[in-house]
């Protein structure tokens, strides 16, 4: 159920309609818009009496919601989310294209900081590296925890990259949300329901992962896992399906990028690395991704891929990250979006070498 | 890394060897087979000093296992894992086909009695139930919580079912355990790498649903990951998988059955409800799965599908499962196993009308 | 469209009913059923004048049908279909589970003798082989061709088995026609509509292989293209679809024998051998395709596998077979069929040792 | 097995070479290259006895090839295979992007001109329709045949096209490749191996589809049974496979771009319209297909799609296709490629209303 308010109405009659919803034992989230504030109802089992919301003053129209999902939905705003990071320029979901990138796991804080140095370095505005890793196997590297996070704000401090990072649990999240920037849900965890809601009280922005073998709908009924408990600040993220297809890790689906824009005002990233799982792959399939229409690139760099502890096979580069920021430039004028570039701190490279 | 004893190896032999390997710093893991005792060494990023070990008194070799799963594998254990349950003679992984039964959530205590009552008269000898439901919509209907768990405890004791329900988080995974006496781990968490530890700490037996997209090297390392932790009874189930099909909700992977025997000493059950989504199937998949050698068979009843809060469409009307026993015993003199029947409970219908 | 008559309507009104439905430009296709006739239409893209129909001598109905198929549909025939071979007791789709069995490929008159008398001494029926085969690569041997259907109705004479061998284009369709009992359309030839609509006009039953990734609906409509054409003798065939799942080569969906069974009149088998691709898992699996329901079994047998020029590491030894044809006859039993054994030929062994 | 000759390789020593290959009974393939001319060998079930060739005049080395595929292979020849239509500058494999376009279906001069008129006034130099139609029922429109095939040549003459459309069977293929000037092989019959051979021997491109669940590998060794026929210009192109995906009809995979340009020198586009099965996806996933690096695209287009006989839910308006050529410029400058373009009839309009 949506309450869609007048264009004039005042803050007074939305905080009254909420305040109504909230009396008939339902939750209210206002959603403002550029033209007007639409307000979902989220609780309702059954059918909520709706002329009496429509007569309250300021209400436009009331309308039932049949889709499963509601708050992720276009119809309930029609703008693109735009998630922004204060003290920075880096947006995503607005007109530029955002590039989150590092190695799969912080592996020590030399490792770190000679990705980060060149990530900063071709300009990106994210970095992206694992404290804690979900691993196949229970004897595989499974992470440095709290001492990754801490390299990582250290990370944020001296190369003003923001931090993107995975909570596998709800005893992690607080831990991350805390240091990071983004909060990363991974794809084995898109349908951990208990972690969704943990996510959905944090007061970070949320970076899902599709799941393995997820559809869109599912995908999306995450996002409203999330969003249902107040946290609308949801980035979603392609990484590739598991198929028959043996020729990449993943079969990665760049469809679901138009498919979301028409159903959801949610901003969606893809992830080549993982989508692909082959380095000599990761540079055309970012290419594509920025063509498609995507918000957004997640891209594994390593400075020593070959050294690396995990997914060393699918990671770039140093010098393949330059090129491949020169080639999605290209294709993000081609697509009228930009991507922003520059050296965004003076000297980074004295600053950590102690 | 595997320590194989001597047939003729003392306990003190075998205690001295676990201790060894702690002071290496790693972890020991006894596997008592028929024969002689098998030790997994766990927590080993690279070699162990493997002379070391094969000098100590009692031992009879020392393997490298290259397989990345170890404690669930036959080289570690060749005899089958029986799980036994105290005070009755249900098994699962013996001669004895274990029926679990019930509906999929638990929705009030006349409906959960209603069903349970009809299960225990067909001589099945294990109740499922959820009280915390894993759903795709957070608007749906998301179990009991421990009310459910209270109302399947009491189920046990009036009607001498063994109760198998699910643990969604952490949270409640201790809760589970303390009520019920199989904690399963459903598919959507297969690989929650947290929650496997959690269970790998709890002292009952875990049920472990295979992923909608897993293969069997995934499934295998999930149970590593819960017996890493030292609980050795894990039961692996098949639910079916998600593929291009559309005539059933999920494609029914019989062939994992073999695959599993071949590979793990853990038994292998298989849940045709979930794995095909349609009541009309469910019979017919139950008599393949019973054929193909599964150890047991996982079965949603309800006693009014059609007003259950969720799944009711993939439920069995009493009378059907009924039918589905009868068929299942003569399948399974057919592969020359057992499938326990008689009622358990001597008058079980007046002790909970109350 | 489909004309219902009624059930003493005699062949002189039924003929009327045809006559009446090609005079309008469209094909009738009678089905006789137990208790009546019923009469497809097909040939009309749009509406057929239905009252007109309605009115003729001996119509009980004139059913529009929705489904896109309609002769393969137990709406126009409610009974199974049974295929009957002549001079034989042997049939498919009936009480009897048939079992066609042999080598992968026809090799030489030597090992398809040798492969066939031990097939006959266990009882099956039906002897397989391919004289044309489909390869992945143009390179690998491509089958014997006429010299191999000879050999196989040499096998017919002396055995008594009934052939079953694929055709792989219009060309070599005729000619298997004439040498075999029954013509295979392979997997990858399920939508070759130009091989389906000249298997239609064969006179000999066709044996249609699943495709690798067919859903339901494409594989009855594979069917209705023959039938489209007037050959209403088809055998479905599962083999296995490609998914994910690597533990196998492909992926065996026993779920569709209760699909196919609830839609359609027409029989279905299963093959283990080609839905696995190994030996070790052969035998379970066709455990649990008689336990489904399946109306007969495709086995691959080899006297010597590991010399087999095609699909060795998916076929039985010889004594392997005999095990399967036990343990099949306990399944047989269990779902109230029965598997027809004994020796057919009294002295097979000279006959052919020249 | 490949041999080498070496770059100062004279044509005579060349030939000599290929006439001891048909020598030994095999087959020989000289493929020319920038550098120097291979030749591979095919026909040989066992070994070719290396040495003695290796002693011929002006060979480099002999090689034996252990891939599965050997003339669709870069090792046989490194540079990209550039297919040229003569009178034209139209090339599919160079540096300009390969555009065809046109209905699924021809249905009548009338629209088969409506549309091509469009497509030429984009300056696209293909124009696609079917005058054979592989349709999942029997009782669809199946095409005009012969018909449709003399409408697309005169829209050759007409409008300066050239003609790609598809041949189902050997009967048709002859036709086919006497009007057209490219064959297609449809994805239902990418295993079609009569059809493949048949294919090696016209005289004209063929255009390969990725069958829905076919592997690289499969692809590949599909091209090799045309090429090994001795018809050297194939063009791959992808269409999306078969997925649990729901969102779009198939799951467009365009990591198969840069995996095939790794392995083989084959040119490979990529049909769109296909690969999503929907309107509003088209021209997203046609922008990423240029920026993966396809060699080309295949585009359905109608002036009327909502009155389309087939596919009409896929084609794009005209208007749509205009955009469509307007954004690949782009996108196609971005990867260093071009789109040529312009009017390439100069008054087309009059020239065909009768």
């Amino acid at each position: 159920m949506l309450v869609v308010m007048k264009p004039q109405a005042t803050p007074e009659e939305i905080q009254a309609v909420c305040e109504q919803i909230q009396l008939l034992g339902f939750r209210a989230h206002p959603m403002p818009g550029a033209q007007r504030t639409a307000i979902g109802i989220t609780g309702n089992n059954g059918a909520v009496d709706q002329e009496n919301l429509e007569e309250l003053s300021g209400v436009a129209e009331v309308i039932r919601v049949s889709k499963p999902y509601k708050l992720v939905s276009r119809d309930v705003k029609q703008e693109d989310t735009v998630i922004a990071f204060a003290g920075t320029n880096a947006t995503i979901g607005g007109r530029d294209l955002a590039v989150i990138a590092g190695p799969c796991s912080i592996e020590s804080r030399e490792q770190a900081f000679a990705v980060a140095e060149q990530i900063a370095r071709t300009g990106a505005q994210f970095f992206r590296g694992g404290a804690y890793k979900p691993r196949t196997s229970p004897y595989a590297f499974q992470g440095m925890g709290e001492e990754g996070l801490k390299i990582m704000a250290e990370i944020r401090d001296v190369f003003g990259l923001r931090i993107v990072t995975e909570a596998l649990d709800n005893e992690s999240l607080d831990l991350v949300a805390d240091y990071a920037d983004v909060v990363q849900i991974g794809a084995r965890n898109m349908q951990n329901f208990s972690l969704l809601k943990r996510a959905g009280r944090a007061r970070k922005p949320v970076l899902l992962k599709r799941g393995m073998s997820a559809t869109l709908d599912e995908l999306l009924m995450a996002a409203e896992y999330v969003m249902s408990e107040g946290n609308y600040q949801v980035i979603l993220c392609e990484r590739g399906v598991r198929t028959f297809a043996d020729h990449t890790r993943n079969t990665l689906d760049l469809s679901i990028v138009p498919a979301v824009r028409r159903l959801s005002h949610l901003p969606i990233i893809v992830d080549p690395s993982h989508g692909t799982g082959k380095r000599n792959m990761v540079l055309p399939l970012a290419r594509a991704a920025a063509a498609v229409g995507a918000d957004g690139l997640m891209i594994e760099v390593h400075h020593q891929p070959d050294k690396a502890l995990s997914d060393g096979a699918q990671s770039l580069y140093p010098e393949q990250f330059v090129e491949l920021m020169d080639e999605i430039s290209l294709i993000a004028a081609a697509v009228h979006r930009s991507l922003p570039r520059g050296i965004t701190v003076a000297e980074p490279t004295t600053a950590w070498r102690r």
